[in-house]
């Protein structure tokens, strides 16, 4: 027997109009590259997204051509995603960090019709614009004053859509329809699209508004540092207008001064960035003596958080970290490092190493650890295993490739290795493909690496799993030292010591001058193994093997 | 173009898996009718109802029958609901405090096969049992030993689930699929049949958690006050699960001592009740001398709060009250006291007049205020109109009604009147029916009520229009005095006077013995307007007509 309730798809549109309607005053602060801050409103906004969406129409873009944005977080960037998602076109949020072959492959793959860029990505375009057959139409987010100069056609967007009206028909379609595209940022391998849905990212962003996810509020102001290219801005593009929350949109600029600069002029409560993000914010934070006057809590995720950053923000500033796990493919927020009841009620110092593990999952997700045959292993937060991750805001596969990516209960394979507790409690200790196998056992790189970054000396450190006669691998720490720093490998050993396993004891320590980032400010790990291919192990007397 | 994320229907036993999966070792705690407390967890309250499901399937119900309970809060009636929704069965949840010919109409009404009820109900039964053809089974919910004596078959709750396997296949339906049946409570007219989905539910569950909502999170222990049988608890009996929140399930005992030695016993944060419940805890609290030592906050609805409740609460107890409007055919939750950021900045006096609004706007739900016509009125917190509601959980019909409830844009007419504001705050002035119309113009009787309630003397007050020759309608105000005492018309009218329009001014003050309530202790209009129907007004030269 069906319900008796309305029908209401759930597309995205609808919370925009939601805003518009009833946050319509609610402001909306965007910095310019150039560093000038413009305001406006939810109620504005939705005006120029109107406009944007005939704008298109009248280019011949309709529902599920996809319309590619090469641009920071600012207030055109978040018109022209509803704008384009509204009429059911695809809005594909490219990475402009990327390195430029892996943006003409994103774009080839996509065959974007459409990019509209920052002004500021005028040279990479010139690159990368030749090799993208697809790309008929090219604006750039400026009036025609800005317009850089450019060897190809290109229009400025204020005067591409000055003229078009602010009504247009949104929505009336299915809540399954396609709304965005984003690739992951290709820290494994080549970047892989993920194909949001409406009703998805709807979901998505419903369920992270509550108090164990991201407990936003109307009264929260949101500087939204996380870019819309990662997986918008972890649907808080979404959330945040849902409730009304007032948005501060940084641009490019994220150097600790800016962003300092924002919270406090714009009473910023809540923000949500990587760890290398902060990171430089709390450097900047201690180098100027300031403080927070607002602000409350950050999220952090992408990346394990340094328990360093944790205890600062509590120490110094009296802001709450909470750690958040999830990629590009989960829409992303999965699980989250809100307390139970219990660790609640622990002082500071016993909850941080809760707080060091990426979360515990949220209601509509389901987690499993399975080995590599595809069996489950025990959720008794000791035994790592490949996680697999269910949900309606799950990718049930990659946009373009036959891959099959779920298992026979649905699971999706995250590529990442982690401990479960039983009651849901998950960290991450390795991806699958920079796990470390020795002698038949799991040497977990990720966790080496947090307790050897820890080191006054380190600057970063990288641990990588190189062949091994006997122990077919073993761990090798690489250590990027601070400025101006000297040190001797025993002093790395030494200070491990008692910290891991004894078979988990890297057989090298080995000083590099830099440990390559990927675009997204990862440990580069493919790059370390090529460079480490012809690496030659210490010899076997100094190496203490498995279950020694 | 169809995204790429995984197919997830949104039934509800998937949330209770989660639930028992991932909280499984959260407390239920029950206090049974006879006093005593009975402690259980979501996993094992989860394996009685998949043992309960598959006693229903074995009595030969299955997808689309309604299965009624008759009961207060407690674990074997929440174990119920999910075991009945589990198997595409709709749990149609009766209020045994209805009249009992209102309990007849609704069982034959929904065809109810089956009813499960607290052994308290029993004579209840026996006088309407009857006149219930289509009941086929009656369940007690109790065991062998506390099974009353009956004239008719019926069996013990615990052996008839007993030997039942504790698995049993769940969900695998459409979403769009109905879970639940409840009837409005008969204020207004015949209580009328709100059929919900999975989705509806689900959707309100997850939207309810948010902060600017109830603000549920896996730290919270929810002491369940109101009843299943309103509305799912206000879906409490699904957004608790849904963050693995303690439970506390009251049993039928909700005087002052009994709901306060558990909200001490259990440590409960945060509760939910109509204002009736509230004033009874507040006037027990006094006279104990008692205080709260883990209440943080309690929502108030389903009637309007007054003024003193809130007060009472936060300048003598710290604890927090935000009044929500909703109704039966919404879910119910739609409109929430919850501060904006201007209002939150506010000392706590200047805070009490938005609290005793019902509200703002959630997001999923839209709302207009209509004259007469059909026509929309402006959004100036002053007019008031025919407040219309529209969402994803909100009915689009009655059971077995063909009433064709939806306007032309898909507004349900909530048969309230309110004013609005541009940002969506929603205050009621009066229900439809009882809005007084003098001179053209509307009198709002729950204005004048909730003003002359304030009077030191009165216990309640309730206006209703009595015809009048020039004006249609006017104004007449009825007071039942608090015990003892004694007072004249003119003490009230002099207490109203300054504090409403003078053209509102009631015609004639009357004292009564007994105001009427409801069943659901709500004021019983149609009852006095029956009493009053040969009343005279006084002579019309102590009247003030409108824009006089
Ligand atoms: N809190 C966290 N702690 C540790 N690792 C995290 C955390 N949050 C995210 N990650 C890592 O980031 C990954 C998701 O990143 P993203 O989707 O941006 O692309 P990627 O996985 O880096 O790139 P690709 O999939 O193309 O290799 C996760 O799979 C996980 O390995
Ligand atoms: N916070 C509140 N303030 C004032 N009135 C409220 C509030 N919350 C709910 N109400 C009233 O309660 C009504 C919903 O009650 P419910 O669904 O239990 O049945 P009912 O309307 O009383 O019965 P019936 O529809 O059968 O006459 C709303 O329409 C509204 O009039
Ligand atoms: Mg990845
Ligand atoms: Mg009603």
């Amino acid at each position: 027997m069906k319900a008796l309730m309305q029908d209401y798809a759930l597309t995205l549109d609808k919370l925009f109009d939601h805003a518009a309607k009833w946050h319509g005053g609610r402001e909306i602060v965007s910095r310019l590259n150039d560093g000038q801050i413009v305001r406006s409103t939810y109620a504005a906004l939705h005006r120029r997204a109107k406009q944007f969406s005939n704008a298109l129409l009248e280019a011949g873009i309709g529902v599920g051509d996809r319309v590619a944005t090469m641009a920071w977080n600012g207030s055109r960037h978040f018109e022209i995603c509803y704008g384009t998602l509204g009429i059911g076109a695809i809005h594909h949020t490219l990475n402009p960090r990327l390195f430029p072959e892996q943006i003409v492959y994103i774009i080839n793959h996509a065959a974007d019709r459409m990019i509209i860029a920052d002004a500021a990505c005028v040279d990479l375009l010139e690159e990368i614009l030749p090799q993208c057959p697809t790309v008929e139409t090219v604006i750039f987010l400026t009036d025609e004053a800005g317009m850089p100069e450019t060897s190809f056609a290109a229009r400025p967007y204020e005067s591409w859509i000055a003229d078009q009206s602010e009504t247009c028909p949104w929505g009336g379609f299915s809540e399954e329809e396609a709304a965005g595209l984003c690739y992951t940022s290709g820290t494994t391998g080549n970047p892989k699209g993920v194909l949001y849905g409406h009703r998805s990212n709807y979901l998505h962003a419903l369920m992270t508004l509550q108090p164990d996810a991201l407990n936003l509020s109307k009264r929260d102001t949101v500087l939204l540092v996380v870019p819309m290219y990662h997986a918008n801005a972890w649907g808080v593009v979404y959330s945040a207008p849902m409730v009304g929350a007032k948005l501060v949109l940084p641009g490019q600029h994220m150097d600790g001064a800016s962003i300092h600069e924002l919270i406090e002029s714009e009473g910023v409560t809540y923000s949500a960035a990587v760890p290398t993000v902060w990171q430089m914010l709390l450097d900047h934070m201690k180098e100027a003596g300031a403080g927070f006057t607002t602000l409350k809590r950050v999220t952090v995720g992408g990346a394990a958080c340094p328990e360093s950053l944790i205890r600062t923000f509590h120490d110094d500033y009296g802001v709450d970290v909470i750690q958040g796990w999830g990629m590009t493919e989960t829409s992303p927020l999965a699980t989250v490092a809100s307390p139970t009841p219990s660790i609640a009620e622990l002082p500071f110092d016993a909850q941080v190493p809760f707080k060091l593990k990426q979360g515990r999952l949220l209601c509509n997700i389901d987690l499993k650890i399975v080995d590599d045959a595809g069996q489950r292993l025990p959720h008794d937060g000791e035994t790592p295993g490949r996680l697999m991750i269910r949900g309606p805001a799950i990718a049930s596969d990659y946009y373009g490739e036959e891959t099959d990516a779920l298992d026979e209960e649905g699971f999706f394979d995250t590529g990442d290795v982690s401990t479960l507790t039983e009651d849901g409690i998950m960290q991450i200790t390795d991806r699958a493909k920079d796990v470390i196998k020795s002698g038949g056992e799991w040497i977990s790189s990720i966790d080496i690496e947090n307790i050897a970054v820890g080191h006054a000396k380190a600057q970063l450190a990288a641990v990588i799993g190189v062949t091994h006669p006997k122990w077919d691998e073993r761990p090798v720490l690489l250590v990027e030292l601070k400025p101006g720093e000297k040190a001797e490998a025993q002093e790395f050993l030494d200070y491990l010591d008692g910290k891991i396993a004894r078979w988990w004891m890297p057989d090298a320590v080995v000083f590099v001058d830099e440990i390559p980032l990927g675009p997204t400010g990862k440990i580069d790990k493919k790059r370390i193994r090529e460079r480490l291919k012809d690496y030659d192990l210490p010899p076997p007397a100094v190496i203490a093997g498995p279950r020694d």
